[in-house]
């Protein structure tokens, strides 16, 4: 199939950039799977929410913001429509009354994706909607993962047994067994302890982890070492937007003071490109708590970004 | 106990009405429901919504703007903290994550106030909550209920099986048997329909209706009307902010145009002075979607107009 | 073709109403004219106002809030969906840059509308965007005209020589011949004038006037009576949403105090009904002075309402 | 001197009305009040304020939307620019630090435009300003005073012993004489008392009070029959943005629910209209409090409609 | 006392961190400073603001974002609550209409924290609070003093002969003798001078200076050199939220461009364990301004920041 | 004529910086360009804005906050308003409906201050202003050109064939010879491209640029070894606000990731000094979509180093 059959994003010269249905990117809707190579796809809940909820407009707001997109990658003059084909393949449906439902839900709905070979790059949602991914792609074959965010997201439990919430996630993944082991780097962790044993299951597990502080003093050389490790390999990308500061990102449920500027989180995704990655999500964004749209445009970006890295 | 020994808010002429720890009214805080006649409560869960989220927040912020409010009202010139003790009981512990476990905890917490003769004056949360409250205060005894809303909220089921929503409460009330039959009153109606058999069930069960338009077009004596049907006995009163105009109350989960006006609603509330109430609701404000506080204050105002029929 | 067989909105119950894209009434896409009895169409295009700008972002905040629209009218149970084939039928395409171009565009896709038997139901934009649309449609049959606003719009020119602004559509539309002589209602006018004068030429053509001071102190009666004349003949309905106060649609580029409430337009645009409509619009939302999305979600429900009775 | 040397307002055919340095309705800026016959003024002063603050900021941002004004008005046909000599008389110097310092600077300012035969209309700042503008004016001959407001400002002292307060101004006014006898009129009066006896010292002095409630209910007459008692004598204007609803102006300090619309303001504004009107005031506008600038445009226009009643 | 008695924060598995009636960290309320080793104050009060108003709502703000933080710093692993009893201590009352009255409200309120042994760590309110806090803590016994600030706050006076003012409670500090010659140290001054002898006072009275231009082009070594010489002695710190760039810290009085980062300041203030601290203040948070919340995130975690070195 | 006669701004002792008609830096209204050296204007235009509008704005909401502006540059100490003839000079008219009749205007009212010898200092509207501008003042002497954004504005054309946008003024500029070949410098640039070949134009006629991405990587030196080739010739500057991060700068039509900082654009701006400038603007301002001012505040300041540079 020729690049100029693949779909294209409505031009600016043709319907203005405020104009039209605003689905990602000016993409065209495509819902069978098995014409994309990247499907792009919202999943609006944020049901394992624990604190201030509204991830789960996170999908339509981003939609809204990536309509300023543009094609060329300015840096890496990756065109990525030209390369495959990329499409809205729309929302995952969710339950917002029924977190239990809703991971059955996003499980199916993505490993019906994997199934058609399109590999997904997820709006959401909360975070604990990366575990369904994980488990619908990586359940016969883990994956390396790379996970920005403020959050380690390894809790054990939530108010005296809850087993599934966005702070949960990867404690779950890796028990069951999604992650490759030594294979697990966390970047932009910041933010008080509840106690200071928080992270004695993540260290048990090798993962690896740059906080926030190391990285504001050490730059981006860390993080390049750390990527060695994730070459050759089935790579995700989980990228929690409050990994950014709040005054670059102040949508968020769970905003963290100290984070990363735009462009250190720019530069830090640019240096993903080689890996082999299988899929990635930007999670967190809740529009309530936005202020004139900048966590939205700012998370279009970063998906924009991830797009032509994956 | 003399009248001078109940509990009396803070003076805005001690401490001015922005400064301070915000509590309801700016009462103290008593946590033993037995020192309580009126125990003003927040019930910080919205779990049950299925659309726009942040009911949680609710009683937070009507708290901080119930700090405006005064000791004697205006047009009946009661003054509740001369006539009974009323304090701030805190908040219901609920569980953000699980819908189950916080409608267990709900119930057992105002069924603690019940034993202890406390009536609940209750700030939401989102709809669902009104169910485990009426389950604590009328399961020996229906209620008699006037519920002032924009939607009847007696739906069946949502999301194919979810029988506990913000939009099945009273229909769960019904079959409970938690309401009188037939004293059962629903003012604010308005909105467009999923089906024209919307209102089967609660026609069935002589649910009455007020409806916006109605209001609009025939005024307060239709309402009149209908309450004589709640004199001498017990009365339980739920308003959900909605009922009331998005431009008065913008700060509400599902916003509907054509509501009540804030002078509209006062005059109902205060129609219902002289009713046996042994206990109420204001639910759905959602501080996320506010404009300015608006709502909040409309809300703390609907709450002390309650507290002075109550 | 059986009813079961029109396009139908997503239901709430399969994907909530914050999820997937959005379009008019959660309603599919349809870009061919020859499928729809009736096409919701957006118009970005706002290059006709002198005033605050920003109504070129009307159709995607209407389209956002449309998506609480539910399926049958509470008042007169009319159901849409199941009367005729209703669509998303995207934007049109208009240049930002360029008035006279924009013009042209406008009504040449108005015209295939028009062509195809399709009724639109237009979102703007700015009030200029009526005047094209009424040469689609009524260049060969003129039509009546009913038209909500606060501002005559029947200048007759603006900065020494511009013909074509939002403030002169309907001098054009009736230099034009495009109005039945004696069939032009302005409704809800008020507001300083520029010169005692402002009136002489819709009075000179015979348009009739409700401005909101009489509106306010006589109400339907007087509407109503205007009615009577539109009957039995084609009549284009124009809604410029400043004919609402601004306490419920401060979402506008010029705002006007005094005007209607959201039940007094509500019951202005059911008073329509029964007439022979050709076609409506809605103008003049401009995101970006709306607070909390109110204005959006009024416009949303008076598209809704223009539906039931087109 | 003929009426086209009058000072006019910059058209919007010359400069748009966002454009330009914003003065009162683009008027021509004029420091000499010998050459006014109007003078609109600005003090933007809050130091009196017990809750919250922002008033300072009433006169910028009300001249920001007054550039929205036109010239004529569309119900009494007046133009005032026409019929006399109007100019935007600048600020009043207030020290924001010293309430004492401040009120003499009022008064003395305020008392050269008198003594220049110049009527003042004001924009504040807190309802304290009204006090040091009555003595400028009203010592040597006591004046009536109509007062808009949802608060009567007629208490003693606040804070053990301040006398002087945004809500003391008119106990002082009375006892300093400003004030003829039985010639106070308070309309819109409405929220919770401190206490039961709040009004005494007002009842005992004879003003006459009409509250939100009885307006409400019983609408222009009972405000057109007391106004009878105001003809044929100088009367002043006070009006405090507050006796509007929240829900048309939210900014302000001390917002009360239950208030008037907007047509209810116009309309008690516009029955003025006659009386031999010694100055006009507009206060506690409090644009950080405020939403879309929509309390700023409703003040604008109460200040245009007290211009042409002036 | 062993330290499992000491007053805890509520914990977020308990009740959700938005739920409850929002104190300090969630900690206790206790009125007793006897019981306190720290207690967290607020001081309402920006009756010294000459320029944008609302640091009086401060106290409330802080309170409420301050419910997200957690029990243990991830840098430096301190526990506070582990290590001395703290509480919220309440609200200082002051007087907003009168500066001189409020000075000494606030001295006596911390003259009595003082002789009872708890260090203060005070949320405002503005600038000017810190005056009559020195004096409380420091007339016997001049302390150190660290100050964060765009400004110098060593103006002689305001308007004429104001000396209490937010811009001159150093100079006034300094007079009284309450800094230690030679023991004041100004981080982050930036922004146009009134004069160029703005300094002339504090280089007379050898007050340390680092700009903030010096400390971005330098960084942290030219602070810790500053610091070497405040070892050993009782320093007071005193940090306003304007030394931080409006982009991290919109919601203040007199905001400044060109300011710290939230990561700058967050390891200015970690630089400070070690000292001698006998009590802190962060001021200048003036939630009107701010913009969904994030100044009151930042200043919340710069008082747990300074909590954790006090 | 000595310095104590140039204009000076209105000191914040006078009237406090929130009182009185706001004025650029405060300084006198002066219509006589004749009487200035530097004339401080605005051109609320932004007819030619493909994206979001509302630039039209920024000259008034730029003049707001410029009242915060002090008089002498801290570090430069450079005082302007001591060295020459400083004023507001008003507005320039622009036609909101016609972009070809505002080209016009605006080329005149700058060509007349050209003749008069006064220096433009410009606050926009869009980015088209600044091509009208170096019309009047570059047509016989062509300047340099130092050009702060995010975008390079040097498109062709947009929307098949409009040759005037603000995404083209640099192009025409140099097609009309208005540049000094060799002599256009851009700083800044960032953002996906709308295809490989957009920077040819620009690459070929001999365009500097310096990206965002090479300048965060190398800082302050690459740009000042671009800067060496502006010595001793007419420099004109041109800065469009979305160079600046949205974080800083949300108020923009077209925001950027990626962007620069507050202290990096002071410190880019600063570095201007010691050259031949003759004049500069500030562009892309839009208030509807600023934060708490933020943006307006930066402008304003950058306004003023531009100031102090010129």
């Amino acid at each position: 199939m020729p690049n100029n059959e693949y779909p294209q994003p409505l031009s600016g010269m043709v319907v203005p950039r405020f104009g039209e249905v605003a689905t990602f990117m000016r993409l065209p809707i495509e819902r069978d799977p098995a014409r994309l190579d990247i499907a792009l796809v919202g999943v609006p809940f944020d049901g394992g929410t624990t604190n201030r909820p509204g991830a789960r407009h996170g999908p339509r707001e981003i939609r809204t913001m990536s309509c300023f997109m543009r094609r060329v990658h300015h840096v890496s003059k990756v065109a990525p429509y030209e390369l495959c084909r990329v499409g809205d393949h729309g929302d995952c449906s969710v339950n917002p009354i029924d977190l239990h439902d809703s991971l059955t839900r996003i499980e199916e709905f993505f490993a019906r994706l994997h199934r058609a070979g399109a590999a997904p790059l997820t709006a959401g949602g909360d975070h604990l909607i990366t575990l369904p991914i994980l488990r619908a792609i990586a359940r016969e074959r883990p994956v390396g993962l790379i996970h920005f965010d403020a959050h380690s997201d390894t809790s054990d439990s939530y108010f005296g047994g809850e087993k599934y919430t966005h702070g949960t996630p990867f404690r779950r993944a890796i028990e069951e067994g999604l992650i490759r082991p030594g294979k697990f780097l966390q970047v932009g962790l910041r933010g008080q302890l509840y106690a200071e044993d928080d992270f004695d299951f993540a260290h048990k597990h090798k993962v690896k982890m740059i906080t926030a502080e190391e990285f504001h003093a050490k730059g981006m050389p860390i993080f390049l070492r750390q990527l060695r490790a994730f070459r050759n390999q089935p790579v995700y990308i989980t990228l929690d937007i409050d990994c950014v500061d709040p005054a670059y990102a102040p949508g968020t449920g769970t905003p963290q003071v100290g984070g990363f500027t735009s462009i250190q989180i720019l530069n830090l995704v640019r240096a993903l490109k080689g890996l082999n990655i299988v899929g990635c999500d930007l999670v967190e964004v809740s529009p309530p708590f936005d202020n004139g749209e900048i966590t939205s445009l700012l998370a279009a970006n970063l998906l924009y970004e991830l797009l032509c890295i994956l």
